[in-house]
Formats: structure tokens, C-alpha cells, sequence
């Protein structure tokens, strides 16, 4: 399990010559910080405020923010495993033509495998960005930096993964597979983007404009 | 040392309700992911081809991109300790003018301190990403989205620096201070920036348009 490695290691395992972890790793490592954030924000949030109609939304948001964390978490190793199948299957032997044409099927369906971890990570980032919009306007103001990294965090990470998929895509001859999600990650990449956009916009008001 | 926590650690602690680490220290663990992931696409690169004259300024590449992922990681921890201090300072008694004075002076120092960490991070991103340039135009081709996560990670952390440093100068009253680095800090930011979308315009080009 990569996330059982010291901070120190999995960053001398990702500069190493060895291409996983690689930045679909990282990606999911950018969206479990962002999550951690998240829920960081709304602990020193519910601490200390009165208010118990915000206390009990974010504890709400909590709640699910960690069951985002746990899951993007998973991804860091996911995406790892779903890489060493599509290196797996390449290297399957191709003699004859029957070899040939398994070894063409196994990188095939390995491809597919390896598209739907980042494409996952993208979904569970989409649902995150919703979060810190909450965070973002009701969040301690003394934590609201840590919320504005979050929201980079999970930017970079969706970026990030939309780059994954676009690139396993691009191997893959199913076209009806490739334009289906080729249409779902555009989306999902824009609204990411676009919420983060409105959310970072909304926090620089609240700690710079009064 | 938080880089000898585990990955998952690292995490729980992130989320945990105390205040660090945080954004600070999470801006810096994302400018180390972004330089490891460039010393792993030299190292690629640099076993892959055979042009020697690449070869040569990869590997000059990779000893700037190392040198820098040690800088980014020491800050992660120097990011919490600095913000320790103006916690410290905060809680200095303040019962006599004398103690209020004390107080008020140490809270400026340590607010002037913890200035100092995210700019130094905005700096090493700021040299970090100007080796993606040569990365993303002379990488190996295999391991191109692998510099494209580098460089949003690097943008990230770059993003979430300044916001450290400014949320950090609003609260420091020596004026010349404030505005000096302020100038600082959105050149530097601007030109992260800047080559980011140059570089990622360039890695897109190569992985998609031919």
C-alpha cells in the first residue's frame, strides 16, 4: 500500500526511474489533501461557532468529506495497480497470431481499466468542489487559507486526471467508449473547474475585501 | 518531521482539528510531489534516448529538480513550525503595557517569519517551473502527462504559497514590509503561472496533435 509509505519515501518512489507512482498517484494523493483540508476546516469550524444551523451543516459536509478522503485515498494505489496491467499486458508474448491478437485484447481491456481510476478520481473531486463551496462561504475565517489550498488541491488533482484519461483514450480503438467519456470528462473537468474558480473568488472576498 | 509520518498519517493528521498542518505545509508537500514527478521524467528520458546532447541537459535538469525537491520538503515542516510561533506568540501574557508591547512586537516578528516560508516555497516553484519547460519539450513521450501533473502540482503549490504569504502581510504593520513583498509575491506568482500554461499548452500539443 502506497499510502502506508513514510511522505519521504513516496516522494523518492515517484522520482525514482520506476514510472509508477506517476502522476495519476499523485493526482489522487492532490485530491485526498484537498479532502483533508476540507474536513480540517470544518473541525475548527464546528468548534467554534455558535451558530448550530451551520454547525450541523458542517458537520454534514464532514462526514461526507471523509468518506471522499478514504476513497481518494484508495486511488493512490488504484491507479498504480490499474498502470502495472496495461505494462502486464504488453508484455504478453506475440508469436503466433492467436498471441498476437490476446495480447492486442488484454492492453485493450487493461486500457479501459486504467481510464476508469482517474476517471473515478474526476467524479469524487467533482463532489468535493461542491463541499468547500459550503466551506468556502461558512468556514472559520481563520482557517479559510486552508480552505483556498483545498480547493487548488482538488483543481490540480481533477486537471490531473482528466490528463489520465484523455491520454489511456487515446490507446483505446473502442470508439463508442472513447466518445462517451471523452464527453464525460470535458463536463466534469469544466464544472471542477468552474467551481473552483466561483469558490477561490468567494474566499479572497471574505479574507481580503473587509 | 512530518515527511517521516506515513502518506495516511499524514493525511488523518491533516484533518485533524488542530490547525497544522495545513495549507501552508500542503502547498509545500505539492511542490515536492511536482519536482519528484520532474526527476522522474528525466530519469526516463535519460535511460530511453540516445540523443547524448538531451541526455546531457536532462541530467543538469535532475540534479536542479533534486536539489529543489529536498527545499520544497524541508518547508513542509518549516511551514508548521512557523505558524507554531504566532501561535506562541499570540498566547504571550499581556497583563502589564510592558508584556502588552512584548507581545505585540513578538506576534509582528513571528508573522514577519511565516511570511518568509511561502515565499521562499513561491521561489523554489518558481525555479521548478522553469525545468518543466525543458521536461515537457525534450521528455520521453511515454512519461509526458507525468510532467503535466508535475506542472500543475507545481502551479498549485505556487497558487496556495501566495495566498499564505498574503493572508500573512495583512496582518504585519511594517508598511515598507507589506509592500514590498506584496510586489513580490504577485510577480512571482505571475510567471509561475505563466509558464504553467505554456508548458501544459506544449505537453497537450505533444500528446494529442500528432
Amino acid at each position: 500500500m502506497l499510502d502506508s509509505l513514510s511522505v519521504s519515501k513516496f516522494l523518492d518512489e515517484t522520482a525514482s526511474n520506476s514510472p509508477a507512482p506517476g502522476g495519476g498517484s499523485v493526482s489522487a494523493l492532490a485530491a485526498s489533501l484537498g479532502t483533508a483540508l476540507t474536513s480540517m476546516v470544518c473541525r475548527l469550524t464546528m468548534g467554534k461557532n455558535s451558530n448550530v444551523t451551520i454547525q450541523i451543516e458542517l458537520e454534514s459536509v464532514l462526514i461526507r468529506s471523509e468518506k471522499l478522503r478514504a476513497q481518494c485515498t484508495a486511488l493512490i494505489d488504484e491507479d498504480t495497480n490499474a498502470f502495472k496491467k496495461v505494462i502486464a499486458a504488453y508484455r504478453l508474448p506475440k508469436n503466433t497470431t492467436e498471441q498476437q491478437a490476446q495480447r492486442a485484447a488484454a492492453i485493450q481491456t487493461a486500457y479501459k481499466e486504467a481510464t476508469m481510476v482517474p476517471l473515478q478520481l474526476l467524479e469524487l473531486c467533482a463532489e468535493a468542489i461542491v463541499l468547500l463551496k459550503t466551506v468556502g462561504e461558512k468556514g472559520n475565517k481563520n482557517a479559510l487559507t486552508d480552505a483556498g489550498v483545498a480547493v487548488l488541491m482538488l483543481g490540480a488533482a481533477s486537471d490531473g486526471a482528466a490528463m489520465n484519461v484523455r491520454i489511456n483514450l487515446a490507446n483505446i480503438t473502442d470508439l463508442s467508449f472513447v466518445e462517451a467519456n471523452k464527453i464525460l470528462i470535458n463536463s466534469l473537468q469544466v464544472n471542477v473547474s468552474n467551481s473552483a474558480q466561483q469558490t477561490l473568488f468567494r474566499i479572497n472576498e471574505r479574507l481580503f475585501s473587509y
